[in-house]
């Protein structure tokens, strides 16, 4: 098969350019007589492709000087307990529940809190609405002595994000914590108003296997004692994210995609390229008698698109039909049901078009 | 440059035909339409990737049923606390040190059995003898109630190697553990000596990023209760490795790798290929006058060959004509100096004999 437009959530697309240098380095890097996954870490050829990667995402998200970028492994899901692993401190955290991806981030918190001692509050929660919206800053029920807030600014699962987090950052004095796993490096946005910001690469960063922290220097002494050393962010950044052999390939990858930002024009180009796709599936989608997204208008996702078919006995036929129109992986979460169109970064318009396209002549077969 | 002799203590030089493979599919794996790094790890694709991985891997290691085998992250020094975390439970543990690895690894526990509440003992060590040798059963100080007995049976910076372990699984009923990053799968050994097998894998694996633990069923089941749940191996168990995102490129070049092997005829074959490399080097070094290896024979590793000029001040000549014979990566540890050869499985008896060729000139010219 040739390429397909692939609406995974996660391993997701990578853009076909970065795919391309990688195989043709993959056998000898830059001249170095080995490729990037033989390389020493220790090397000045390793050395120079994490420096480039650090610098080059500091330079789309304009990580200001006070904030520390790490190189970490074990996903998002391992951050769930690392982050009040090296913040809690015995204290009390705020977490708000968006959806399926917080909720889990909640529990895992809760799990180490009654292990390390400490609490986790639930500040706000949009559960009982379904998860169709994110939260308002009125509705927050804020312990100003927390260790910190917790907010997923892109719900995977529920296409639910985030747009604009000054609200949030003005709410409290207390450290806004983020997890951004499906939405970062889409748009530009305000590192200084967040304490730490966290996301697993699988979606807009590289592969999986991958998570990038970016911490205030403020925040990192205070892990509990016996947090292992690769996960206290205080080593990792003392050692410059190689306390032990990181990810290389992994960061190399991740290292390629930045490079291919900055050739989009950076996050503001990209952030236009998302918008134009967004518009357009959700368009088509509320022009349709036949598809519906839940999510309200404000809060609905550039990046994930659930939707579903008013009737899902059509969803198998859908399915198939999209799979030979060469649209791949459009099966929502099994939590939800439905469907569900990623169109993270590495998803052209064209491959939204051919999907609305498609869409609109299954509803016309099927209508 | 085209390809050189890497002897890179890790990340290592691997096979070539496993890079040029994942080259050429790096777009569109197997007619998916996509490459492996862009797969939903749920899918059937993904799935018979680490399916086959584990299936190949068990035949080549010979694993006994009664043992999982899982796919974690975080390295060998993430596994330094995560044992603890998972077997400790409140009790003692024995650790014997033989060089700068397994010494790691006790600090770790330490550090862990004090958060945790517990203690480690040292049950051995050859750190007064310059860790010149493995330790012999006779030393060993062992607690009979140890939660478990942990070893290090390659160590790769000190060029140690056990080659037997049955005498340390006769010595005790506690539960053997072992790190065997640097030199699993470069020869048969017998799985049920073990209580715990774990591996980085970095050496003779893939890329980094992975760590491979094999683990008795009845050991799932110790975990401290604030163990986070992606370092729990009863719920990795559980989950076939996919609680989370896996690291999934790094385990499709671990499958490819195993391929590999198998198609060399498996672990004897490479035993035989592996002995006759370190033969080859021991037996260049001992003819001569000009270079040293400290470690008595029957402890040399196969895989990890540290050695000094006698005369130190031509390090640097030494290692600026091994680069222009295209041979890298030969500076010893910063820890221990002088030079380190690492031949690894992917490493052919050619590269051993360019090297040895090349030893023999720089003596000649300089002796």
């Amino acid at each position: 098969m040739s390429r397909v437009f692939n609406f995974s959530a996660g391993p997701a697309a990578l853009p076909e350019p970065v795919l391309r240098e990688a195989a043709g380095e993959m056998l000898d890097w830059h001249g170095a007589g080995c490729g990037v996954m033989e390389m020493s870490h220790r090397g000045a050829e390793f050395t120079s492709i994490i420096e480039t990667a650090e610098a080059d995402l500091r330079e789309l998200l304009r990580v200001p000087s006070g904030y520390r970028v790490l190189f970490l492994q074990g996903g998002a899901t391992q951050q769930f307990a690392q982050i009040p692993m090296n913040l809690l401190g015995g204290g009390s955290a705020d977490y708000v529940i968006t959806g399926a991806w917080s909720r889990k981030a909640v529990g895992e918190a809760r799990r180490m809190a009654d292990a390390l001692g400490g609490a986790v509050r639930v500040a706000a929660s949009t559960e009982i609405d379904g998860f169709r919206r994110f939260v308002r800053t009125d509705e927050l029920d804020l312990d100003p002595r927390a260790a910190y807030l917790h907010v997923c600014t892109n719900e995977t699962i529920h296409g639910v994000e985030c747009f604009d987090s000054a609200p949030f950052a003005r709410a409290t004095d207390v450290p806004l914590v983020a997890d951004m796993s499906s939405h970062i490096l889409s748009r530009p946005i305000e590192v200084s108003d967040f304490g730490l910001i966290y996301a697993g690469a699988q979606k807009n960063i590289g592969p999986s296997g991958l998570v990038i922290v970016i911490v205030r220097e403020d925040l990192l002494d205070r892990a509990w004692a016996g947090t292992p050393s690769v996960m206290r962010y205080r080593v990792i950044a003392d050692n410059a994210s190689m306390l032990n052999t990181p990810p290389t390939f992994a960061i190399y990858i991740a290292g390629l995609v930045f490079k291919w930002l900055k050739a989009q024009g950076g996050l503001e180009a990209i952030e236009a390229v998302n918008r134009a796709k967004a518009d357009l599936l959700y368009g088509f989608i509320d022009s349709s008698e036949f598809y519906v997204n839940p999510v309200e208008r404000s809060a609905r996702s550039r990046m994930n698109v659930p939707f579903i078919l008013r009737d899902e006995t059509l969803d198998k036929a859908f399915l198939e039909g999209a799979r030979d129109a060469g649209l791949l992986q459009l099966k929502g979460h099994k939590s939800v049901g439905g469907m569900r169109a990623s169109i993270y970064n590495a998803m052209p318009l064209e491959g939204v078009r051919a999907l609305v396209d498609y869409m609109g002549e299954f509803a016309r077969r099927n209508g």
